[in-house]
């Protein structure tokens, strides 16, 4: 493309969604979804929404939902941010946040989208590499910087911290907005809830998509001071002021208010990684511990992209990343214990051969 | 709020969304919201749609609606793309396209988040005056600019162009991105569409919020080259892969199935339009020629403000605007042929006092 407008479009290297398949023969553990189908209550909300209403704008304050979950947290509406699903919640933070020109931390390893948000919204950052036992040390984080963000537990490594690590990282960083992004919570991790009340420059995000089964749905929120999440607001309404539709608000209010199916699920799910873990390893593979709904694997004998290979071959869809220190290990969904069944005899057989 | 973290947060002027009543006794007139609902098939969809399903994100491609778009409008489905309301689609084009160190041009009189957005994403504009009959001249944005981008119908005039202007427009810009907005475009306007196969550097915003009364839902759509709906597709992939929910898409799908119902609402509005015109200036209205669904109207004796508040009081609400040349003027939405009556009578009575 040569064009005489050419030199007046956005030069950005595309960000390509992940491999997704409708092959419902395939066993699907490569993007974190959760095997169990939302809160029976979810396929209610839906029949029983009112289409008519349609033909009026959404609650731009989503007041439904944000009272539901600030019930279920414990927190005031007024602390409760919604958004559509957490990488809008994000993209959201990173331009109401980080508006330093020193850099944000982040790990080396970590979620792939903090940099491409960074050159986005042209946010200088530097990486801090995890150490030798993929661990997030807090003191890293200490030197002065434009922000900080890091999901706990960390993707891809699954590994959670307790909250003596957020409060360090939040005493090393009194002068700037530290984000902790919850994606996988859920699964047995600590959340940061309990120091909102005290550090008034945090904020954490959290997803409906994995723990409640709504990747389909798009819905992400923060949790912060009312400071904070007003100037969330601002910068929302000045870019979209009705981000949540009116459909998806009353689907996902159903979800929060049904909390024994979300903490059964969650529970199954967390009992199948630690059954799984427990199988991997006496396959010989090393496995770290994970509070996630996934797992990150490395065999000693058999090279990761030679198993991935194997796996798809037999309609398994795991992910690998061709990235330094991980380049050897796999990230395991968990699924349902049928389909990790499946998994680990494909395992067996793969490194029988 | 004076706190160390304070210089790191975006310094922004919140953008406060429109007053939303959920009074049913209230007669709505100040959001140009649809008085219909959306199609039947709409409700049958999200009836029909199976809720296990969104455990799984949603198809970031959202092949199923652009399928359906692409056919609707006779284009290819790269020529379409799809966004959280035509909002998210603007402010995507806006970092897309509008990347060059001039400034781009819009109207002083149009839509208010314009310079919004050139505010967050730090994009220099101009504004150019409509001429003394609201009208945009075409000749206005020949001079060189980093883009053009303008509703047509424009609004709150209502006042639409045909296709010369739209092609002297592009003329006038072969060296810059020109977008135009047609969120009103189905109520009688004439879209640029046939002009897709001639121009590769036009982009065509629509909405389904209004014509297909599904402001609730959150879909609005691009139509441009495959050239440019590729950086799009770019910079949204950058911002957030999915913004397209499940439900979403498979409701906006079912409204796009249903022609001959959304013909028939449309040309219910645009009679009911007419209508409404007479009548006012029969009361000793100026209107402006709308072909959109609300009329932009003055009234040589009484005060709009004054008008504007008589109205609420009588729990009609309209729109009135704090803005130089129209600090004068009403804009009223056209609801059903009785909201409309109830508003006749009611401005009967005040013009009476």
């Amino acid at each position: 493309m040569n064009k005489p407008w050419q030199d007046k479009l956005r030069k950005i290297t595309p960000y390509v969604p992940g491999e997704q398949s409708k092959d419902p023969d395939i066993v699907k553990l490569n993007a974190n979804e959760n095997p169990y189908p939302p809160s029976p209550r979810v396929q209610q909300a839906l029949r029983a929404f009112h289409a008519d209403g349609l033909r009026l704008y959404p609650d731009a304050n989503a007041t439904q939902l944000r009272t539901a979950l600030a019930r279920h947290f414990g927190l005031a509406a007024d602390q409760v941010f919604l958004g559509n699903g957490s990488d809008d919640v994000l993209a959201l933070c990173f331009q109401a946040f980080f508006c330093a020109d020193k850099p944000i931390f982040f790990p080396d390893l970590t979620y792939s989208f903090y940099p491409v948000w960074c050159s986005l919204f042209h946010i200088p950052y530097r990486t801090i590499p995890l150490d030798d036992q993929f661990r997030i040390r807090p003191d890293d984080y200490a030197p002065a910087n434009g922000g900080v963000v890091l999901p706990n537990p960390n993707a891809p490594t699954g590994i959670g911290e307790g909250l003596d690590f957020v409060r360090r990282l939040l005493d090393n960083n009194p002068d700037a907005i530290v984000i902790v992004d919850e994606a996988y919570i859920d699964f047995g991790g600590t959340s940061a809830l309990p120091l909102l009340d005290e550090y008034e420059n945090l904020v954490i995000v959290q997803t409906m998509s994995k723990s409640r089964s709504l990747a389909g749905l798009r819905v992400g929120f923060a949790l912060a001071s009312p400071a904070l999440i007003a100037v969330l607001e601002a910068v929302k309404n000045s870019y979209n002021s009705y981000t949540m539709d009116s459909v998806t608000l009353a689907a996902a209010t159903a979800s929060v208010e049904d909390d024994a199916y979300f903490r059964q699920t969650c529970a199954q799910v967390v009992r199948t990684r630690e059954q799984t873990a427990r199988a991997l390893q006496a396959l010989g593979f090393t496995v770290l511990p994970s509070l996630t709904n996934f797992l990150l694997v490395t065999h000693p004998a058999a090279p990761a992209q030679a198993l991935f290979d194997a796996l798809r071959a037999r309609k398994i869809f795991v992910r690998y990343f061709h990235l330094p220190r991980i380049d050897n290990h796999l990230r395991i969904t968990i699924g349902t214990d049928e389909e990790m069944d499946r998994l680990l005899a494909a395992l067996r057989d793969i490194l029988a051969n």
